[in-house]
This record gives structure tokens, sequence and C-alpha cells, in this order.
């Protein structure tokens, strides 16, 4: 990796393409952000603080990540919805060889199919990012998105 | 032009100052960000994907962005509202000599005369922005600016 | 200080490091933001415009601030509520010496107790920054916090 600048950069590009992934209906690029053995959870403030570990969304593999986009297809969820993603400057908490954590905070906007707008969900992408592959692209070993509010509804929403 | 970090940190201060000249009511200052033969539309996200040429707003010149400048001062928008721009990081899609295509997410709050505050459209800024005049500072050729949400008004709006 | 582009990678760390600790309930932190002999300032744009030098919250010193948070965390304010602030990217509008002017808008989302969110405020940092003490971290000497609306509660509100 180069230097802390940089990554610091780098990471900011990683997030921004992978809300555009999501926010531009390309949800099977999703999956391709990740490592295959990787863990992507959503979770609340309330249970990260308290440690526990179950999320309200849970992969700890990009097949399970490749099944979730296939399940979304099969709802339809694009045609009811969509998310707009404002992610703010990472923070790089840690940076040990040829990892970082990395914090990021993020607002998602909702706009239904009829036009109405909300805001979805806030919170913080707590990452583990490393160099991957034959590229040297960055990769997310671990998402862990904790959303400030503890109510909302993910049964059928986009990946955040 | 400068190398592709530095484009995109050069990209990200121009909407920075663009998204200041409408918010601080320096709205005269906005044609200024264009070039004389230029293209600002604002058009919506389903519209867009049918390759729907019109806009709900539409100025192919810098004189027509003068002309509504007027417009707007004579219907005294900004005595009715106030706009907060958040603009997320720009990304470089394509980068050929002296013109770049570039895309960045956004999330605009309108503020009301008496106070109340809503999510008044979010979206994303499709750019081609070129290095031109003496000064070499960066302009928009074309700003295509796809609204997520297919309802709102743009009559009076000032300019997203 | 570093050169320019590196002062803003620097200013927009700071600020997402100040909005981290109001955001992750470390409010003990903010007042480490300042210089000893600071200002911080809450307004709203109408009475910034007017020059009315009274705030709604006003602080000269980070002895204040530190009573503030002292009579906050007596009133239990994380309890009843949490922010998010998402912040845009800082302009340099002056850069003389040791001290920065520099502006960034922000927009602050409310998570209350029950889960319920609204765009809380929404608006402009006006900063003077210096690079202070023997570590050569950047402090804020005066942080104008400038509301687009007026019509908001900061009696017993987080720091925006």
């Amino acid at each position: 990796m180069a230097a802390a600048e940089s990554l610091r950069e780098r990471v900011a590009a990683l997030n921004a393409d992978y809300a555009r992934a999501i926010d531009d209906d390309r949800i099977e690029d999703w999956p391709e952000f990740f490592l295959d053995e990787c863990l992507y959870k959503i979770t609340t403030a309330d249970n990260h603080r308290r440690g526990l570990e179950m999320g309200l969304v849970y992969a700890d593999s990009k097949g399970m990540l490749k099944d979730r986009v296939a399940a979304l297809r099969e709802a339809n969820v694009y045609e009811r919805q969509r998310y707009r993603h404002i992610v703010g400057l990472p923070t790089i908490l840690r940076w040990q060889g040829a990892e970082a954590e990395v914090e990021s905070p993020f607002l998602v906007t909702r706009i239904m199919r009829d036009g109405t707008m909300d805001v979805f969900a806030t919170g913080r992408y707590l990452d583990r990012v490393v160099s991957a592959g034959a590229d040297g692209a960055l990769r997310y070993r671990e998402r862990i998105v904790v959303c400030d509010s503890s109510r909302f509804d993910t049964l059928l929403a986009l990946p955040l």
C-alpha cells in the first residue's frame, strides 16, 4: 500500500464505488467488493455496544452475499425503492501490513417508487480493508454496518 | 491537468465551490462555473434511463443560465428558501486529454423561510469537466443533474 | 504547515475526528479540539448576516466548553438522542502563517431514543484553524456554526 494520505484516498474511492454499485442498480457487483471469506453485518449501535454478535443481516462468505443478491432480485426490490448513499471521509483507525481498520460515517436516503423520500439510515461503517488479488485492488475483509437507529426494516432492504 | 489523484481533488473543490455559490445566495456566480457553450440539465433517473433528452430544466449556453438567474432574482426565490448541498466524493469515469467525465452523488436539503427543512433532492451529477481559460481553472462543459425521485417542483427552484 | 492540498486533507481529517467524538458519545474529547482561548458559537444564517454577535450557544474559552460538557452529562443528553454528522469538503478561504480560515458544509441527523430520525440541522462551519502544541496537531481557534434554519432547539442539544 502507498502512504497514509493515499490510503485514505483509496479507501474513500472504494467506499464511493461500493455505494455507486448499490445506488445504480448494479447489485450483482456488490459481492465483488468483498473477499471470498468475509464478514458483512448490519447491526444497531445499541447491539454493537452490548457486544451482541448477531446482526439484522449477517453473511460470512461471498457466496452468502450472492445468495442475498439473488433473493433481492427475486423480490424485485429495485422496483420498489432506490437508495442514495452519502459517505463521509474515512478515518484510518489502524494500519498494519496489508490490512487497515477504517471507519466512515454514512447517510442513506431511500426513494420510493412513488417519489417520496426519507432518511432511511445513518451510521458508520467499521471496515477491515485489504489490498487483494493480482490487481492489488482494495477489498473488504469485513464491513460492519452500525446503524444509529434501531428502528428500521431490513427484511427486503438493499444492502447498506 | 495534473495526476489522477489530483484531478479528483480539483473536481471535488470545483463541486464545493459550485455548491457554496448557490447556498450562499451568490447565484450570479453560478453561470461562471460553465463554459460559454455548455449543457446544464436537470432530469430524473427514470427519464435518464429511458434516454429522454428533455429535462425539467434545460440550458445549452451560459447565456441561458444567466437568463435563469435573472428570472429567479425577479421571483425572489431566495426570500422563500435556501438550499444546503452535501456532495460526495467524485468518481473519475473517463479522462482523455483536457476533458474528464465525472460522477458525484449529492443530497440537497431545502430550508424554508419559516425554518422548516426537508430533503429536497438526492441524485448524482454526471459532469464533463475541462480545464479552461487563461487561469486553467476547471469548468463544466456539461452538468446533467440526475435526480433519484421524479416527484419535485423545479419551476421556481434554485439550481441543483 | 504543509502544502495547500495537504492542508485541506488535514482540515477534513480534523473535522471528521471532531464529528466522531460527538457522534460516538465521547463528548469529553470535544473541548480538546479547541485552543484554551477560543471562540465557539452556534448562530443562524439570518443573525450572521445581520452581524449579530450573540449566538444561541456561546463560549470563548476551553473552560466554558468543559462546563457545557458537564451540564450535558448532568442532563443525560445522550440517553435521549444521538447525532450523526455528515461534513462536506472544506474550502480554504485564507491561509496566512500558522492560521487558516476554512469553511465546510454540514448536515446533522438526530436519532431519538425511540428510533425516530430527522434532519436536525444543516449549515456551514466557519473556522479558524491553527497548528498548535508540541505535536503540531490542528486545533480550532474559532468555530462559528452557522445554521441555515432559525428554528431549532439548542438548549439541551449536543454540540454541532
